[in-house]
């Protein structure tokens, strides 16, 4: 019997926004896949797990993701570095072992779970993987800031924060804009929100969920040293 | 000692999905506030939460919610039913009672909670809100259809299902969009689709989380039975 593979979304970092499931399968499961080498987060998923659910005798599986740029000859490089995470995963699973790929937030909201997946499913069509969703940063964040994504008949907008050039049009057509990894363009996006007459009406979140999370509610306060990765912006209309 | 208020997302229905924090709070508080006179949902949350957790020994107020529209000389009576509300719930905290109002899904997403949340805060701008973040139907269904919502420079909208006369330009110019409450405009939507030859690409979830949830992978097949309130339509363009 194959083994099943899970992708566990663990929540935006507080180990009580896990699920009851997903504490369940990662106590179930005797092996973990966390992602290595991004820019952070695979350590951090193992470490907000292991507060809550003691890991010992599991198999940790560090797989090595390459999200580089594909650029003409490293093409082939590339597909031998998935290859070899894919079949890191295969060869647990063909041993009859269930295992669980963990993701901070929740696995459909930009993780990089799905690369995996089509992968997995392309050598493996009838393979089992059950998606087990996780509070996403984004709700996480408008609860600690004691805003609302949408209420009504609002339309909400999530946009990585590189789509500058179109965000004064989204601004106008939707009635949230909710800014992603907003720390590398912060002070353009402030800009255009202090034009548009809306930096009064944004919240930033950074590091939701974390112990040391802050919120701004006025973000003419926020200064470099408060810009990070894990930084999200909420802008409301009303 | 004022009580404090906490609004507990309680996820899409399996009970499973309620975080460990949300559980904590609804084993601890002595007071359940749930929305009453919805189309649906309020006894709905309160089974939710029951199958999880013994509710025996606590008060269950079930606060009304007047959600008509208001039109012209219905105000003032429409302001009398929401001060009823907002009174059963001050009476409860001002008595030192630590209260938690339960809401579907995620109290950020579409959820009542908001309404409430504003009038409160008017009648006592110091009361103790904690928000709760839940699971919302949106990261529940996707992961149940195997699809995911954004990745990498993705841009995602979500739409209530009345702003059809918007929806091609929307869908031209986002990766994702996902239509709420989709069964009152079902037929109108799948038009819209198959002219823009993406009813290819479209997973309708009814009724996600929950016993009977349906996933529809071709919504070509999914006939006048199959549409329910708590439904779902995710387009991914790719």
């Amino acid at each position: 019997m194959t083994g099943k593979l899970y992708a566990v979304g663990i929540g935006p970092g507080d180990p009580e926004l896990m699920t009851i499931k997903a504490v369940r399968i990662l106590k179930q499961v005797p092996c973990i896949v966390v992602p290595k080498g991004r820019e952070e987060g695979s350590s951090l998923a193992l470490s907000i797990v292991q507060k809550i659910l003691p890991l010992d005798g599991k198999e940790i599986v560090e797989a090595f993701f390459p999200m580089k740029k594909t650029m003409g000859g490293e093409r082939e490089d590339l597909d031998h570095q998935w290859n070899e995470t894919v079949d890191a995963v295969l060869n647990r699973l063909d041993r009859g072992t269930d295992a669980a790929f963990i993701t901070i937030g929740d696995p459909g909201i930009y993780s990089t779970f799905f690369y995996l997946y089509d992968r997995l499913l392309e050598r493996r069509p009838s393979l089992a993987i059950e998606i087990i969703p996780g509070i996403s940063s984004i709700n996480a964040a408008a609860a600690r800031a004691g805003v609302y994504l949408g209420l009504g008949n609002e339309r909400i907008a999530i946009l990585p924060a590189n789509y500058l050039e179109s965000l004064q049009e989204t601004l106008e057509k939707f009635d949230t804009v909710v800014l992603m990894k907003v720390n590398k363009v912060f002070d353009t996006v402030r800009e255009i929100l202090e034009k548009m007459d809306l930096a009064g009406n944004a919240v930033y979140v950074a590091r939701t969920g974390m112990e040391d999370e802050r919120i701004y509610n006025d973000i003419r306060t926020v200064g470099k040293e408060d810009l990070n990765y894990f930084s999200l912006m909420i802008v409301r209309k009303r």
